[in-house]
Order: C-alpha cells, then structure tokens, then sequence
C-alpha cells in the first residue's frame, strides 16, 4: 500500500513506484475528501489482513451516526480503525457482518445498518457510492445508493472481445484473457470497452467467472 | 491554532507565524508519536470552544481501552474528536466530566476512569504524563501517574524575584509581573529559575493569583 | 507569509491563521504547477526584503534557458533563491534590474530579457502570464504575453461607486474607500464590479491614486 | 527512488515498500537537513540516469560559492538539477568532471574545485563528509574532509569470515558471499564486524573483488 496527500498527479513517489510494482491485481482511488481530515489514514484503500476496501461516496449525516456505526464495530477489530473516514467504518462493519465468509452479504447488512441508523436521525438518504473490495484473489465491487441515483461504475468487456474489435491496440495483447478494469468513469479511447454497471447491482470478478448480481441492502433484525 | 507535521525547528511557516502573533496566553507542543499517527489531527494541543489541551505521556495499552473510553464520552461531544490520539479520547473525557466547569475534579475523573478501565483489562501502570489545559484566561497544569514515576514538570518564580537576581536580563523586564512559564523540562540559562513541580500536583495559573495543590485520580463510582 | 503543499481549500492552518491575520495589503496565490517540483519553496509568493511577486503562468522552455536567466542575476542576489520555480528566477531578474527602484522598469527588463534568451534559444512565446508586486505599501500589476493572448486580470471598480449600485452590500460598507482587489478571474456575485486589463497593460495601486498603463518588455541591451 | 520528508521511523509507505522491494544493491538515507530546505528534491540520494549519490556532510560556506559551483556543471546537465542541495551541485560538478567514467577521479576534481573556490572565498575547510555513489553494479564510497577530521564510515567484513566467528546468525546465512554494507555508524550488534575506513580513503565494492585505496582531492588546472 502506498498513500500520500499530495495530488497524484505531481507525486513523484508514486512514478516512480509504479514502475517497480507488480501486481495481478491492484486497487487505486483518488480522494476527493468531504468531511473528514485529508490525511493518510482517511486515504483509500483501507485494509485488514488479506482484505482491501475502498469507496466513491459518502455517509450522509456520519457525524450524527457514527458512534453507533463505531459501537457496533466488533470489539477485537475497534483498536485497527487507524483513522476517522466514513468508509472505514464502513469497512469495519462490514467486516463485523462477515465480510471475509460472504462479501455481498456483509456490504449488504452493512449498509443496511448504515440506512437504518441514518433515517432513525431523520437523514433522507444515507448511503452513496461505489465500492470495491478484495481478499487479493477475487474482486467485489458495488453500485448503490439509498437515492436509487449512485455514482457510476463501469467495467470493461471481456478482452478476447476487445481484441477481435481493436486488433491494433497494444495493450490488448499484454493483458491476459481474464483481464477486467472497473472504474467509476471510462479511461481511454475504445468506444464501446465499457459497460455500465447498473443501479442496485453488483459484480464479482474472480478466476472461474464473473458475475452481475442485483443489489439490495440487509436492514437489522429487530429484537422481538 | 498552527499545527504541522514537519520538525519544528525546520519549519518556515511556524518562525513566520511566530513573528506575527500575539498572545497573552499560548500553548506550545512537540510530538514524539508513540502508537498513533503521526497527523495533523494527532498534533496537540486539542481544542473544544475556548478549551486548548496537551499531554506529554501516554495512555499505557490504549489500544485495548480505547473503545471503553470512546463509549464513555458524551454522545453531543463524540463527532467532534477529530483525530486517533491517546490524548484527545482524555480531553473528551475530561470534557464530559465537567471540564469547563471544574478543570482539576473533571481531569481527576477522566484519569480515574483510564486507570479503572485500563486495570480492569491487566495494565499495570494505565496513566503517564503531564497535562496543560487552558480556556483562553487561566491554565491548568498536572503531574502524575500511576506508577508514581512522572515525567518532569516545571514552572518560573514569580518574575520580580527573578528580575532583582538577575537586574541585567532585557527579557525579565519586557515581560509583566505575573508572567508565568511551564515547561516539561527548564529551558534557557538562568539558574533558579525554575521549580519543579512535585509528584502527584497540579498548579492553577490565573489572575487572581497562583495556587500549586496535590493530585489525586478520582475513581469512577460502581452502581450499588 | 504562509505556504503549503496541500489544496487551499482542505488547509486548515491556512483557516484558523486566516482569521488572526490583518493587513492593509496581502497576496494570494494557488499554484498549478507545470514543470517545477510541488514544495514550498515553490510556492508563490516569492519575497525578498520588503518585496513579494506571484505570477500566474509561466517561462515556456524555462529548462532550456534558466542558467541563462541565474547567470545574470545579480551575484549578491544569487543566494536568495531558495527553490527552482521559474518565476522565483524572474523575480531575482527582476530585483536584478532595479525592481526595488522602479518595478514596470524592471519587470518589463526581466521580460525582455526571457524573450530575447528564449527566442535565441528557438522558443516562440517565450513569456506568458500575470505578475504581482508589492512594497508592502503599493502594489504593480501587469499583464502580458509574448503571443499577445495573455491570462485575464481583472480589478474592482471604484468603492464608492460600488456602494452606490450595491447599497445592501455589507461588505462594501465595511471596506475603505481605496480598497482594491486585483484578480485572475472575478470572484462573488457582483455584476459590474470587475474591470477586466487590456491586454499588455499595467496598472499601480498606490495611496496617491491608482493608474492603468500600456507595457512593453524592454529587450536587452547589445553590447556594441 | 523513495524520498520523503516525514521521519523515517514513522513513514508507513516507507515500511510498506520495503517488504515489495528486492534489489541486489540499495541507498538509504536520513537527512539532517542545514541550509537547504527540508523538502523532497532535496533528499539524497539524487539521480541521474543510472548514477545515485549520497552525502553525509557538507559543503561549508555553500550559499557564498553556490554561483562559481553551478556556473561550472555542464550545460546540458544544468536543468537536471530539481533541488537546492549543496550536494546535488556536488553531484552535477562531479558528473560534468567525468563520474559515468572514473568516478574516484570524478569525486576527486569536484572536491578538489569545491575546495579551490571556498578557499578563494576565505572559507577555511570547504569539504566535509562521506560520499557513495553508484551506477546500479558496483558502488564507491569516500570518506575526506578538508579538515583531516572526516565523519565516519565503516563497512563490514567479509561475510565467509564473520560467519565462522558467529556460525549462529541466521542474516549471515542468508546474505550472499559477497554482500558488503557502508555504513556511517555500526548497527546491530555483532562487535568486529565492522572495519573503519581511515582518513582520505575511498572503497570500491564491485564484482570483481573490493579495494580500498587513498584519496585526495585533484584542484582544478590553473590557466598558464
């Protein structure tokens, strides 16, 4: 993991890095930050263990919930919270529903958890955003948002495509068959490389196939 | 409030800054990071309304009592602590033991409650160091600890002594009568000039005249 | 002064020193930078003694003449430069031809100097941008550029005739009567309050009275 | 290259990195900075195509003689200068003196020139420290000072020799025959294990077998 606050664009670092680093599989996000402090424990990815997690959005309202998100954390997992970003307790959570048995079902009742505790403060719509996270083998990512309007997610075509379409592109032939980009906005010039994730969905990217999945969030069990 | 990462003695903006502020009262804090991040939301002092706090020592085992201690602050005062440190968990606590009302009894609770707690999951020696706490007009300062080896703290004679010891001192003149340093360890070259604060104290620096009292953590009380 | 690395709008030193700073006279300067290393030193403004200078835009080739442009500053200056931004080199060209003495002298003499080094050197538009300079007292503004199709400089109208348009304005009732904001681009909500420079014009705010004045760089002088 | 102006004890990128980089010959350092600003273009070691060098010293009086230095680095070479470290020039005047191809001859003319204009400016002991440099295979290391009293150096011994004396250390056994380290103070803890360089000295570290020779600085041709 590398994470600096400086902008990416002049971080000499990271140039110099990424000529370095190899990886069949990596993660990168740019912080754009609303709310909590700029600094390297609030920069994205956050991890634990084997695990990577990061976010394109917000909780709307954190400040009014987050002692209940943080309370509801479990107890051997609070001390590794390193920092005071909205995501990272989401990713706390998450972990705390399970996220390392069942990825989906985990981000589900964490941002089920997450909404129920935000309408109960009175915020109309308390989850935005994409997510992806990974255990270094597999990749899950997720497009939803209470508003039903979430940020964009897209992901590239199958590359065996790609290359009967574009049989000039370089790039296309480094890249080995199981190859799969997923990005908040197309990069690049290849008309029709991406395809748009719908709403309430989301995808698993892994080695015996990938998947597009419907999405709903898990609210609490009430105690009866 | 100026607060930065970089070494102090290497740092442009604080010897500008410095030459361009004034204050009857100020605060000043160097970081050697034990634990949590080394940030800007870490660096003390910690601020609340008119309420600045520092801390040279450390809460032994923090990581294991911080969620004791985070449930414990007020639910009003939670969204306001910005950063990971040790430091900060103890001013919001001693905040939400009535700090702005009674600076010594809230600051005896706040170290009570990390001893009670950090006891209770088997650290011996829970609470180090010296605290200073201000609102702006007088100041607070405290030397104690659990294992009643304390880090050193000292403060200035009244400064007309020390102006008739040392008659030819420009910088005894410049400053008025009840000028009054307090530092953790004496600085400068006038012998005498400093007295040490003893174990287990707390001194109150104010207009209406100076008091030096004894120190003792409040226990919190058990339900019958 | 008070430089930073990070973005403006996250800076919270730059909030909290910003409410505790007053002056009759400051400078602003967000930095895109283009070549030159993301640090303090290059950040803008740049001073020396009692003399600040920004410029937004920059010495096109500047890699391919600044030992041209260093070598002619003046040796007892060449210590000052402290970082490796072209307009810091500008600025010490500047000082070098008299800044101190009679700035639109002097700035139009360091421009003509980049010019003819970056012409000879087969650089087409050698100079682009807006400079700002200051004696604590005046300020000089100019706008130029070897192609003709300068960055945009705008000034506000007179103060009183502003408050007569706008008689609701808080702010304007709160300035004095000389206040004069000199901008890249017009800032709030106020149609009719900016002016924008002619293209290759100057203009001196100063106690006596302000002027706007055509600018030409002066070319160097050849040695016969 | 890494570089960073955060203390390396607490720089996470630093302690991320070095578990994902191998290298059969690595630089590290840490800067105490004098003079020259604490920012990354001024960390060592610097670089230039496949050369790296670094410095633990200075050169003394550097802002006075700065001008006579950097006037002297090749031409082409003078926009690859990005910081403002007497070292750096150190580095640009040695490369314009021949580093890619004898760099004890190289390392000998720049002292030398150093020495020659810091004499000429009164400056009594221009030059100060330990040098290594290296082209990614083999690496040099110098140890002088215009005084006769050079800051340390130490290199260990051959490795087949300490792990007979300490057949238990399992680093020994895991590190090549013919691994060296140049150090500026022992670490660790295996006493014998390192050799000091002696006064006016330079060390060659390469494949074909190491040497340590005498060094003394080469001044610059007078014109006749």
């Amino acid at each position: 993991m590398f994470r600096s606050i400086e902008p990416a664009w002049n971080d000499d670092n990271l140039r110099e890095l990424s000529g370095h680093i190899r990886s069949h599989l990596f993660f990168a996000h740019i912080r754009a930050a609303i709310g909590s402090a700029v600094q390297q424990t609030n920069c994205h990815p956050f991890r634990y263990g084997r695990w990577l997690f990061m976010h394109n959005g917000f909780i709307d309202g954190f400040a009014s919930i987050k002692r209940d998100l943080v309370i509801a954390v479990n107890e051997s997992l609070f001390p590794e919270i390193k920092g005071t970003a909205d995501t990272e307790v989401l990713f706390y959570l998450a972990l705390t529903f399970g996220l390392e048995d069942d990825p989906p079902d985990a981000v589900a009742r964490a941002i089920g958890f997450v909404e129920a505790h935000g309408r109960a403060r009175g915020i109309q719509y308390p989850f935005q955003g994409t997510i992806a996270t990974t255990d270094g083998e597999s990749m899950w990512v997720f497009r939803y948002s209470s508003q039903g309007k979430s940020r964009s997610l897209f992901f590239t075509r199958d590359v065996r495509a790609l290359r009967q379409e574009y049989p000039d592109r370089e790039i296309l032939r480094e890249v080995s068959d199981d190859t799969r980009l997923v990005v908040s906005e197309p990069v690049g010039d290849l008309p029709g490389a991406w395809i748009e994730m719908p709403e309430a969905s989301y995808g698993v990217v892994t080695k015996g196939g990938d998947q597009l999945l419907s999405f709903a969030p898990k609210p609490p069990h009430k105690a009866a």
